[in-house]
């Protein structure tokens, strides 16, 4: 009996896999220019890690996690976002004390949440976000936004829509929350019974359930907009007007208040318009997070960063038809006639892979035209044929498959001047 | 208070991470030459096909795993090794049906395994690993092997052995399984429990036993060279000319036996006999694993790879010092004086970065001196100065760290002027 794949995860296969490639090398270069760099976290984390930083009252820390003993017997939980390994790093290596300063680093790779599966949900996701710790200069918000951006620009995707909003400072949160409580008290029994918890602990989660959503008191709630304060309102204002001086477009939407418990000033998104792209069209979300370092045990120390899911990238690529330049073929097939030639070919074929091309052979022991068939499949630019009596006369045939001209060359000098023609 | 990172894991910073990167780049470039495609399967699977494929006596199975039962109550295990999930997909997806055969595939990521940590174990490590399924050709034996001694060579690497051995087909195996419960029954009582529990189930572990390895009966223990019947060795005999053809010296030790139950005919690993490098000198092992395929439910398929662990690649670098080509600066650092100015920085800074220099500015609100330093840090080549004078003449001056030459460039032209004097 055969066993299958767990359940809401997938296998990436070549043909797809090349997708996921091409975005992850472009993602890298941009952090290159950007001067962000590559950190590396485990896969799981100390559970408390996670309820400390993403928050206990969110969908993810109550219901999405994957938490397990160790045979040791601690708690540990496979990571469902990127944002906490990388603070946790900076507090333990303490890059707060590093010379450069702002620490800008960048992250790939899974992410686990325990969702119902259903069509661009997956249990096991992969997630490219970066984060900036230290500075709170409202142009490293605006560096952060477009980064993102300009990583979807790069790829070819059009119809963006980028969303922001601002949470406040802390002053500002707080007036915004008594107002919130206030609004939703009166009537808190008609909602659901996570609504009812956040009501006390965090009622600005109210705004993003799920479940509630169609509530007449969701569209009337107090926007923190009103609450912002004087120094809040002008960091949003600066950070607005950076992003006109890079001339990305954006709208400011007051509801915007992402499921994560650590964010506060500015919050963003970007989203996919496309026609068809269904019901998620969130691409990337993110924000800034003063104060999270702390929690996990650091330094007052300012943060912002964003992740995005690699899997929606695809599809949002799909849904604009948008072609990427993948397959190009191989260079060279070597196609063997008899034992001492095929023999042959296994040094032959090394050297022109050490010498730069991607070559390939027969592994089957195919006659002649399945060998050529091969070659045919895997798009190859030439075929170079080694039979008993070349082998003997120390000479070899290559021919392009494009104009079909073949020429001769004696086995030894074979590589070289191939590759010179090649060039 | 502060959490830390979990027990035997750790963070790979920037600095360190570029060594991962580099390797990465190059067993990708090779895979490519070679024509092997990346898989990405599920970082957690079905307990049962790891129970299954390496075998429920291995010590892997038995101790290392990392099992735990998720909210739908099903077993997952964090997959210790890559080759599993490669033919739990290869099975899934039907990939025997394909038209390419055999099926060249490769995978790099996390594995992990709950072992005491020590100096180079750590129970997250990462895996860079190739299967190809579908041909018996003892050519593919060798370009498995000669892909990872390519890799080893490529990044610098001289002081590499190469140790290979035949376990033989299941005739050979059999008659060897025999002579060896005959070799040990007698004495069965001196070894350990777990050799006590290997006698009947699998004796060639015993062989691999870490507690009984100096007992005398190890020594003279059959080797199962002596029981290839005439396929086995010649197939032996074939990968080893393969080598031969290939340059690639190695040495024959019938020891070899590899921690996991699936292999047969070729074994092999891969060692750093670099002075220094420790107790742990295998860097790479593979082989054979004819009738894994069926074991996990797919149809008969013969198949061979390799794993290697990226960790022990960069410990053997560094065991022969081998300095990497890696930093080279940032391209400009933009220093602005001024609020204005400062403001204007970063819609250019933005669009050098697009037209493709790794660019930084200041994000402390720095005095000039300390973003010279700043530049200073990030080995910057070029640091171009805008002040309020300079913004109002619509000037910028642009000095070279190198050789301290400077130039000013009317603002409107700067980049594209810059670019072309760059090139």
């Amino acid at each position: 009996m055969s066993i299958s794949i767990p359940r809401g995860t997938q296998d990436i296969l070549p043909g797809e896999v090349e997708k996921w490639q091409l975005i992850e090398k472009n993602a890298r270069e941009l952090c290159e220019k950007f001067q962000y760099k590559e950190i590396r976290t485990p896969i799981f984390e100390q559970t408390e890690l996670f309820t400390r930083s993403v928050g206990d009252t969110t969908d993810i820390v109550q219901k999405e996690m994957y938490t397990f003993e160790d045979r040791g017997g601690r708690s540990l939980t496979l990571r469902p976002e990127g944002t906490a390994g990388v603070v946790r790093s900076f507090v333990e290596q303490k890059m707060f004390g590093y010379a450069n300063q702002p620490i800008k680093l960048y992250y790939m790779g899974q992410m686990f949440r325990y969702e119902r599966p259903q069509a661009g949900r997956f249990r096991q996701f992969v997630q490219f976000g970066v984060e900036a710790l230290g500075s709170a200069d409202p142009a490293i918000d605006a560096e952060v936004i477009s980064l993102a951006f300009s990583l979807y620009q790069k790829m070819g995707l059009k119809k963006l829509k980028l969303v922001i909003n601002s949470l406040g400072d802390k002053e500002s949160r707080t007036a915004h929350r008594e107002a919130l409580i206030n609004h939703f008290k009166p009537s808190i029994g008609e909602f659901c019974g996570d609504c009812q918890n956040r009501l006390e602990k965090n009622p600005l989660r109210i705004l993003d359930c799920k479940k509630d959503r169609d509530h007449e008191l969701m569209k009337s709630a107090p926007s923190i907009l009103e609450f912002l304060n004087d120094d809040s309102r002008a960091y949003f204002e600066k950070v607005q007007s950076y992003l006109t001086a890079l001339e990305i477009p954006f709208e400011v939407d007051s509801n915007l208040v992402r499921g994560l418990d650590y964010y506060n000033h500015t919050a963003f998104e970007i989203m996919s318009d496309a026609e068809g792209f269904g019901a998620i069209t969130t691409l990337c979300g993110g924000g800034r997070y003063n104060g999270l370092v702390e929690e996990v045990g650091g330094p007052e120390t300012p943060g912002i960063g964003f992740g995005l899911s690699i899997e929606r990238f695809i599809a949002a690529l799909a849904a604009e038809n948008i072609e990427l330049p993948l397959n190009e073929g191989i260079d060279v097939y070597l196609v063997g006639l008899g034992e001492a030639a095929q023999d042959y070919t296994v040094g032959l074929l090394h050297k022109l892979r050490k010498a730069g091309f991607s070559a390939e052979r027969d592994y089957l022991d195919r006659k002649i035209k399945a060998q050529f068939k091969a070659a045919d499949r895997l798009n190859a630019k030439y075929v170079a044929i080694l039979g008993e009596d070349e082998l003997k006369a120390n000479k070899i045939n290559v021919k392009s498959l494009a104009s079909g001209e073949q020429v001769e060359y004696s086995l030894d000098e074979f590589i070289d001047k191939f590759k010179s023609s090649f060039e």
